[in-house]
Formats: structure tokens, sequence, C-alpha cells
């Protein structure tokens, strides 16, 4: 393989492929970028995986001067290509023992890699609609989370994709919230209501490499793939037989709802949460024209805060909430005021975006906590 | 006590005090930042201290309604000012079980630490003379990443400074390398060559929370102390019977001198460094019109780079260096030209700004590392 790309494009796109490269030191092969230009293209596709997740991205080159491939310690490349200067194309040049990276005067070799060992990527799965792609990469995000950080039931590490018509929603939960967050897609064909689910975290961290417009997704029985722009990812799916009954919860009416600014509200829940310790709530107290935040038992300190909103309850409200789980969701609501729905001081409560794309159901807690 | 101040001066004077907050929970009467508002001023003193280094800060109040001191848990506070939104002043009330932070409709309130144990600060020293203090700040700054970060010698982890005439010279050493950096200082009084001695990191980070402008420096048999625009710091001196004869290494004169772009050097320098092993070297060649940096073995790969120089040597000559000596030196260089004086291959060399004002000293490896 011998090529010629510009540095940027190059720096990027090997950025994408090493945000997938294991951790784990465990299997050496996949700490490898495989680059691959086929003959007759004028293009280098670039890819990782770590066997649950794959991506590849196909960049121009600005001359193939002999096909082939090769394989690259990931992490030090994607170091080394980061510092290359911006002015001039890259040549590399795969030989027998060393790949040659020169640019400019700027020159680094890296060891080669037994490219035969390095799996084949599973191909996209069968079309079933297209997304767009910032648009799924913002909903995952705002689920994400609301999924546990570990956790040994599946369904609580995961985002669930669920296709309705033209609606695609994206759900996470840890089972104390549920979070979803709807966006539109364009089925391929009218189908019956499907869902996917996969990791929340590589999930979320393999859209990021994907810019704006429409994106394909494939899916099959064990995959999920997207397509766009050059770039192809695909995740394996994760079996999960009974999901938690989300519709349920999500379709409460809620009788009375508060409104506030998102940004005030934001800062006063996190200065708040500064003062209590893990097991201690941050209380709202929603009235008329104001919402009251507090949180602290005095050991670490107090906070409060009053944040002007409009409510249109009967009587004053009092929820208590774990003070995390406040500040992800306030975080998560991408409008520049939020609404808060609310049944009863221990029923469950929903905070979202004033354009309800983004709900987040969660249980208040008892008040003796 | 009872005050009025402005946030976000409440908050820049109370992150300075928190950043001398020692890290072990050894002494917690050391944890609070202390407030003083003297009966009749319109002014607060905040002030900490963790034993060896003591920082105080007077800022001007909007209103002094009743004076007294108060002791606050530091570092929960440096989180709540810094978050206080900067429109309206924030109130401060000390009173017998907790101190209270209004500002606008937020409120937080800290628990009353006991203000009677927290030890009296150490006065000033002696003024000798007076700095500029950000050029202090920079000079120590520059030599300090010479120093050990942990050693049993404390010639190693401190920072010299060497007041002779209206030179102060800084200086840092771990035995391997001698960085020193020159600035000017007004003494009081023509007096004798006279050398302090102070924890590198400790004196770097507490001159940071000085503004422009000069200050006053006061020295005796213990203690450093600075003194500018309403700020005081003090810090212990640690006693070194004999330092390192840096000013016979500094004095050599070098016949030949290499002059290269700063900026254009260190990107190679770290390029480099990330194909070498901890124990590998990277080289630098001085021809007459090029440095060629490179370094690896191969095992994580090899880099090499050619920056335009001149040199006035009378044949190229190769020198080894330990990469983040390397690196260090020339990041410390403030000009956009870095000078590399030479003897020979293993003989100290010298890395210097062109104004000559920061120098470095070090020992190339043998050719066999």
């Amino acid at each position: 393989m011998k090529i010629s790309v510009e540095p940027k494009l190059l720096a990027d796109t090997v950025a994408w492929a090493a945000s997938v490269l294991p951790n784990q030191a465990g299997h050496p092969i996949l700490s490898g970028i495989h680059f691959e230009a086929a003959d007759g293209s004028d293009a280098v596709t670039i890819s990782a995986t770590d066997n649950d997740v794959s991506v590849r991205a196909t960049i121009a080159c600005n001359e193939v001067a002999e096909p082939g491939r090769a394989l690259l310690p990931g992490r030090v490349l994607n170091e080394a290509v980061k510092t290359l200067p911006g002015r001039r194309y890259v040549s590399i040049a795969a030989g027998e023992r060393e790949t040659t990276f020169q640019c400019g005067r700027a020159e680094f070799s890296l060891p080669i890699m037994a490219v035969k060992d390095f799996p084949a990527l599973p191909e996209p799965a069968t079309t079933v609609g297209s997304v767009g792609a910032k648009e799924l990469a913002e909903a995952v995000a705002q689920v994400a989370p609301a999924t546990a950080h570990h956790s040994s039931t599946p369904m609580y590490v995961v985002v669930r994709l669920a296709f309705e018509g033209e609606i695609l929603t994206c759900v996470g939960t840890d089972s104390y919230r549920i979070a979803t967050s709807r966006t539109t897609w364009t089925p391929a064909r009218p189908g019956p209501v499907t869902a996917a689910h996969a990791a929340a975290v590589s999930l979320r961290d393999l859209l990021r490499g994907f810019a704006d417009g429409e994106a394909a997704i494939g899916l099959n029985e064990s995959l999920l793939s997207l397509t766009g722009d050059g770039r192809t990812a695909t995740i394996r799916l994760i079996a999960i037989e009974q999901y938690i009954n989300y519709q349920g919860g999500m379709s409460i009416t809620f009788p009375s709802w508060a409104e506030a600014d998102r940004a005030d509200l934001l800062e006063a829940a996190k200065r708040v949460a500064l003062f209590t310790s893990k097991d201690e709530a941050v209380y709202l107290t929603l009235t008329d024209d104001a919402i009251h935040i507090g949180g602290g038992t005095g050991q670490i300190g107090k906070g409060s805060d009053v944040i002007d909103c409009r409510f249109d309850g009967d009587e004053a409200m009092t929820l208590k909430f774990q003070p995390q789980f406040l500040a992800d969701a306030i975080s998560a609501v991408h409008t520049d005021r939020v609404r808060i729905g609310v049944l009863a001081p221990h029923r469950p409560c929903l905070l979202a975006s004033t354009d309800e794309q983004y709900r987040y159901l969660c249980m208040p807690l008892r008040a003796d906590s």
C-alpha cells in the first residue's frame, strides 16, 4: 500500500477509529487500525473494531500509488498523526517490516502488524430506513445518562431504539428512571413495530463520529448499522426479551405542570447538590410562581434557591430527588425551558423539554429520605 | 461578621486561598478558609495555610455591617462561590452555628468551624526589596520543571532564589540538569549576595495568585514573603547548606551554537518522543543549516524530523537526550527561537532563550544509551 492523504482528514478519521479500540490488552490484534486502498480506487478505508462495535471510514486520497492493506498500532498512530503539520500531504507507504508516514520533512514509521489476522468486519445489515445522523446522536446522548454505569442486568446498560411508523424513540433506564427521546426516521417500507438494543456508551460514542446529513440504518437479528457520509459503523445488538414497560409511565396524564428556565434551574440544582451527601435528597417545591430548590442537612452545608416558574397546580407540592438524577435530567433537556409534570409528591414525575421530544420519568424519593 | 462583597472577586480570592489547602486530612483545622473583617474597615481578609505556605488577600467590601471572623470549610466554599450568579453582591453573615451566603435568591450556609483554633499566620518578613510579581512567577515556573517530583534530597525539590545586585536568579535542579532564569529586582539597600530555597511546586503555585505590578519581597532566616496588590503570601524556607555549584556550569563558554524555531522544534521533539520507550533517547544532530531530530528503535515505532537552523560549529554533532528532558527545556523557553550551545557530544550542553534570560544546562546521554 502506498497512498497520499490530507493530514487533517487522516487525523480526524484515525481519531474516530481509535475511539473504539478496546481498553483491555487481551486481544493484541484489535489494538490495530486497518488501512485498505483497493485496486483502482482513489480512496482508503480506515477501520477498527473491538468485536462488539466496528467503524470504518473511506476518505479520498490525493494519490493511490499502490493499492494494498496495512494494520497499524492504533494508539500511537492516533497520537502521531494529531501532531503532523497540516500544510502538506502525508505519504503512507507500507513496507515489509514497517509502515512509513512522511509529511514534509517530518517522518515516522510504525512496526507492521499481521494484517491477515485482523478480523473481517461485519457487513452493514439490511437497510430498513434512514435517519438524520446528528439528530440520532443527540437523542442517544440524551437518554444514555439514565442508564446504569455498571449492571449485570442487560436492560439497564442499553439504549433501546424503538421504530414505530416514522418515529424513532430512544430509551434508557436504570430502573430508577426512564428517559426517552423521540426523533423521526424514514422507513424504507411500512413495517411492524420493531426495537433494537445496544450498549449505551458504545452506541453514544460511535454516533459521535457522524456528520450532519442522512444516514442509512441497517438492522438484522444481531446487528445495527449506520452508514452515511463515507462512514459505516456497526454495533452488536443485545438480546432483551422483555424491556421495561416505559410506554405505560410515559403515557401518564399529568394534571399539573411547572415550567422554568433550564439554565437557571440547572445552575441551582448543581449548587444545591454540593451540600448533600450521597444519601441526601434535594427538594423542589413547586409554587404558583417559583420553584424553591434546596438540599443539605447542614453537615456539609445547606443550599437553597428560588427560580421563577409558571405552575398550574392547585397547591404547592414538594418533590425530593437524588441530586444526580435531577441534574442528569435537566442537563439533557435541549430547550431553553424545562417542564415538570407532577401527580403527587410520591408519584412518578416527568421532566421534559418544552417540545416534549425529550422526556424523563422518575420516582421522587419518599419524604423520609 | 456580616459583610457584602462582589461575587467574582470573592470567587477569585477564595480559589487562590483554596489552592494552598493541604491535601491530607491530617489537620482538619487547616481545611478552613479564614475570613476577617476588622473593626472600622471596609474590607475583608481571606486567608489559608498548610503550615508551610500561607496566603492572605484583602478585598474591598460593599459593606461591613458587622466586623468579625469566621472559619469556613474551604473546598465546598470554593465550589459553591464559583457557581454564584455574578450580577449581585453576596452577603455573608456568620452566625453561631453556621455562616450564610446570600446572593439574590440563591442562598447557602456552611457549618461553623472553630475559628479560635486557626493558627496565626506568620507576618511577612522584613522587606528586602521589590520585584515584578508576574516576572518572578514566570521565572519560577520556567525552572520548576527541572526539579525532581519526589526526592529525599531537599536540594532537588526546591527553587533557589539567588539575589545578587539587581539580578534575581531562580534555579532548579534534579542533579541531571540545571535550569536558571534571571529577572531583575530592586533591592531596598545594597546588600551581600544572599539566597533562599523554597519548595518548587508550592512556590510556583502561590505565585500564580499575583497580578501584574511590583510586589515587596520579605526575607528572613525561615521565611520568604511576597506582598502586592492586596495579597500576601509566605513560604517556609528550606535550609540547604551547600547548593550545587551551578555558576560553574552556567559560565562555560560554548564555542558552537545552533538556533532554531522554538515551536517547530518542540512539536518535532514531542512527536519523536512518542516512539521512544522509557529508556530510549532522542537524538539531535546539528548540521550547518538543519537540526535532524529522531528517536525510537522500532519496537513502538521510529520518528524523525528536520528543522531549519543556523549552526556555527565546524562539523555536524549528535547529542542524545532523555525525551522528557528535551521537551521540558524547549517548553520553558519563552522566546520565538531557541539556542543550543555545545562543546562536544558527551559534554554538557545548554538550551537557552535567545535573550539568555532562561538557560538550561544538561548532560547529553552517552552514545551507547
